[in-house]
């Protein structure tokens, strides 16, 4: 690891850990284990380190949406499964949707967050729509708008009554509700079956492989 | 208002403001009007201070979901739009709610607010399920711990996105989405129409008056 992302994980810890308001520098230079001076080369407040770790946040759950998949519904699916591993085993993506919750400082990077999620999701809601694998009527826009924030309530209450070890299960209901109000009869069963396989703990990636 | 109360408001906005970590006794008792000694005289600490507020905000929450109704998801919505006018009104509502999804000290009564809640809100959908109301492969436990995350994203994310002026409209498409997966074909359009009275902004306490 490069002394950078070491720092940022150090800083994803500790804000993790304690918060936004309580960490110290001093804290996220020890658990990095660098000088205070070669932490501020890299970062020159607290500030310039959460939205660094929020940016890295960014990077690293968008790119596991940007898979190319036949059926748009199920690489959502298959893109909340990644997300929720990546809060189960990353400290930067657990620490930056920490921050993006927080308020004041960080408000314009977290807003942006918000919007370029949803509009990401929004994006893949209308292929599903255009492709029938959906029939609903709430648009694209009120899909986006609203999977966002179940997933981001899911995984916070998730995280207060079990550390996150319901995850799985929590997130697959999720989308049990979602499927059942919105897919198209047609694909009904196959969506909720991509759901079942995904969350299952088999998972997607095995097949094929056994 | 008595002195603690005025206590606990001048914590709530506080807290709501900076956040836990960062709220000060000083700033508190200066909100409040009240000297530091007054203060410890009523909470002898900043966490005594943010137990307090969270107790409040539990007995004010649970106050809106004991209305008996003929509908037992009519109910849940209703509970659901007051709890939103709280949230959007009541600094120590929203303060609550704020501080329960923070870490450490506050854990055990933010662990123990989530399981009354989604203990709550499991009985009125058992009594939904069993007035034919809803029908559903997901049973009312699975429903009521869906639902509660649901509700904490949504009100959330209309926070960063919106300073919750899109509450309403928010917590209404959460209602179509839960609905549409889990209403009796009987009941759907009925309770459909019960989300969109409660939150078109004429709301359901106008009923009769008008």
């Amino acid at each position: 690891m490069e002394r950078r992302e070491q720092i940022l994980v150090a800083a994803a810890e500790e804000f993790d850990r304690v918060g936004f308001a309580a960490a110290t520098i001093a804290a996220i230079a020890r658990g990095a284990g660098v000088s205070q001076g070669a932490l501020y080369f890299h970062f020159p407040t607290k500030l310039a380190l959460a939205l660094g770790v929020i940016d890295e946040q960014n990077v690293r759950t968008f790119d596991v949406v940007s898979h190319t998949e036949q059926s748009p519904a199920a690489a959502l699916v298959g893109a909340s499964h990644a997300i929720a591993d990546l809060l189960r085993t990353d400290p930067i993506v657990r620490a930056g949707i920490r921050l993006s919750l927080e308020r004041g400082e960080f408000h314009a990077a977290t807003v942006s967050f918000y919007e370029q999620w949803i509009g990401g999701i929004v994006d893949v809601f209308r292929l599903a729509i255009a492709a029938g694998e959906l029939r609903t009527d709430l648009s694209a826009e009120q899909l986006g708008a609203t999977v966002v924030p179940y997933f981001t309530g899911v995984q916070l209450v998730s995280d207060v009554r079990t550390g996150r070890s319901d995850l799985f299960p929590a997130v697959a209901t999720m989308w049990r509700v979602v499927l059942t109000a919105t897919a198209d009869p047609a694909h009904r069963d196959r969506l909720l079956g991509v759901v079942d396989e995904t969350f299952s703990g088999r998972g997607v990636r095995g097949r094929g492989t056994t």
